[in-house]
C-alpha cells in the first residue's frame, strides 16, 4: 500500500523500484552532492573549538566553537572547561520550539577563577570581517544579505556589519537583562523554529554538529514559561565538558566541514532550494538560510 | 549573580526589579496583547475541527484542523477516527529537525472502510479562496505574499495561489512519491525549523494548538535515515484518537483563536517584529512567517 510508506522515502529506495528504462537520473541531493565532494572539499575542524558534551547515559553533543566571532566568550569557555566549574553541570531547561539551556542550575555557584566576568557584546561585527562571504543567492527574511565565510560559518547582515543567525542547534550564551552579556558559564542551543529575533542581542558562540538529540528530545520543563525544570529531579547530569584539544589524541573526535568557498558547496545550496527526485512535485526556488547547514562529517580515517 | 539567571527573564520579572521611577513603560508583547485582546476578538474553533491525541501516560496533543484547506483529506481523517482503525496507531517515526510521524506502523493494514483511497492534490488554492487574507507586512524567504486568513490560518502565495506553510506544529499528511497524496491514516508534525521546501508537495491539513510536547519531545530514531523506531519497543501507543465533536460535551476540550481580522492581532505582528522591554537592544525589524503564529487558547469558563 503505497500511502502506508513513510513519507520523504529515499532516492535510494526509488531507484530500486522498477523504473522504465527512459527514466532520467535522479537529480543529487545536497547530501549525495557533499558525499561525493574531492577530499580538498573539506576542511579539518580545530580539536580547540570542539567542545563535547557527554552525557551519563553514554549520549555526546558536539560544538563547533565559533572561535573568531566571539574570542572573548569562546576565552571564557576554554577556561571553564578547563575550570572543572562545568563538574555539576546540568541541563536545567528545555522550552518547546525554543531553547535547551545548560549549565548552573543554581544560579548561585561564583563564576570560575580566571574569566572575563564582563566579556564585551560580541553581538555583530563588519561585513567581511571573516573573510570574503560566499553569497547566498536566496531571500532572508530578516536580513538583506546572507552568505557563508571561508570559515564555515552562515552570517546575515546588510553589507555594512554581519552576524550569526540563531538557526536549529546554534548554541548561544545565556545572559539575564541588557547590557549584561553572560559570561559563557550557561549555555542555550536552538531546538525549535528559528528565532532569528535573538540575533544581535546574544552571543552566539558555536552550533551542535553531533549528537543534537541529546539536547533536543529531552523532556520540557514548564517552570516560569520558559520551560524550566521545577523539580530539579529532571534535571540531566553532564558527565564531563571538554575541549577535544584537551583530551589524548587517541580519544579526540575529529570532524570537517566543506569549504562554502567551492563549487560543490554552491551545488548544495541549489540542491536544497530546488529539490529533485520523485518525491517533490513543485521546486522552492528558494531556501532559509537556517535550511542551508553548512555540511559538516566525521573525518575520514587516514588510510 | 545576574549573568547566571536564565535567559530571556520575563517582562513581569523586570518589572518587579527596582526601577528608577522615570523607567518607561515596556513594550507589551504579543502574548500580553492577546491576553487583553476583548472576548470579540477571540473566535471558537468547531468541535468537529479538533482532532485529540491521547497517550497512555496521559499527554493529550490537541490538534486543529483545516477543514476548509483539505477538506478530502479531512474527511477521511474524520472517518479514519470513527471507524477505530487507529486502535493500534503509535508514533513510529521522530527525526531531528524535521518530522514526527504516527499512524500505521506496521505499513499492511488494509484503508480504513469508507474513505477515499486517492484524495485529490489539496496542496494549493486560489488567492484569497478562503476570504479576503490580512496581509503579512514582513517578507518571506519563500513566497512573495504572505497573510493570515479570517479562519485563522497563515497562507503562503504569490497574489494568483496560495498554499500553507510547513512551519513548526503544522500537521501534514504522510505519503509515498508523488503523485500519491496519501489518505489521511499516518500524519506528521514538523518538530523543527521550518522545512517550507514540502509547501505545495504534501496535503497539510492542521496545526497541533496544545500538547506539542508529546510529538516533539520524544527520543530520535535511526532507521533509514529517516528517524524510523527501529526498535518496534520505541514506538509510543497512542491510547486514542478521536474527534472533540464525538466526546459527550463535558469532556469536550474548547479553543479558541485570535481572529486576525482584528487591530490586536495586527499589533501582535508588530510587537514580535520588533521586541520591546529590558532584554532586547536591537529589534528585529522583521518576523519570519512561521514566528508569527495566530495566537490560540484554552476557551474561558463561561461565567
Amino acid at each position: 500500500m503505497s500511502m502506508l510508506l513513510p513519507i520523504f522515502a529515499l532516492l535510494a529506495a526509488a531507484q530500486t523500484a522498477a523504473s522504465p528504462p527512459s527514466a532520467p537520473t535522479p537529480k543529487p541531493t545536497a547530501a549525495q552532492l557533499a558525499a561525493a565532494a574531492p577530499a580538498a572539499a573539506w576542511a579539518a575542524i580545530d580539536p580547540k573549538d570542539l567542545l563535547l558534551l557527554d552525557f551519563a547515559d553514554g549520549q555526546r553533543s558536539v560544538i563547533w566553537l565559533a572561535a573568531e566571532f566571539a574570542p572573548a566568550h569562546i576565552a571564557n569557555i576554554r577556561t571553564i572547561a578547563r575550570s572543572g566549574w562545568w563538574g555539576d553541570a546540568t541541563v536545567y531547561r528545555v522550552q518547546d520550539n525554543y531553547v535547551t539551556q545548560w549549565g548552573d542550575a543554581s544560579e548561585k555557584k561564583p563564576p570560575a577563577a580566571g574569566i572575563d566576568r564582563h566579556p564585551p557584546a560580541e553581538y555583530e561585527w563588519a561585513w567581511g570581517a571573516h573573510g570574503r562571504a560566499v553569497a547566498n543567492p536566496y531571500r532572508d527574511a530578516y536580513a538583506p544579505r546572507t552568505g557563508f565565510t571561508p570559515s564555515g560559518w552562515a552570517v546575515a547582515g546588510d553589507g555594512k556589519a554581519q552576524w550569526l543567525p540563531h538557526c536549529y542547534g546554534m548554541v548561544g550564551v545565556a545572559r539575564d537583562l541588557a547590557p549584561d552579556t553572560g559570561t559563557g558559564g550557561d549555555l542555550y542551543t536552538v531546538i525549535g523554529h528559528a528565532p532569528r529575533h535573538l540575533d544581535r542581542n546574544i552571543a552566539l558562540v558555536g552550533r551542535v554538529i553531533d549528537g543534537m538529540a541529546a539536547l533536543s528530545a529531552l523532556p520540557r520543563g514548564n517552570g516560569g514559561g520558559l520551560g524550566l525544570y521545577e523539580d530539579a529531579k529532571m534535571r540531566v547530569p553532564i558527565k564531563r565538558i571538554v575541549l577535544a584539544a584537551d583530551l589524548p589524541p587517541s580519544e579526540r573526535p575529529a570532524y570537517q566541514y566543506l569549504r562554502p568557498d567551492t563549487p560543490v558547496f554552491a551545488a548544495t545550496l541549489e540542491a536544497r532550494a530546488n529539490r529533485g527526485g520523485p518525491f517533490f512535485t513543485v521546486p522552492a526556488g528558494a531556501a532559509d538560510l537556517c535550511n542551508l547547514p553548512v555540511p559538516v562529517r566525521k573525518a575520514p580515517a587516514p588510510r
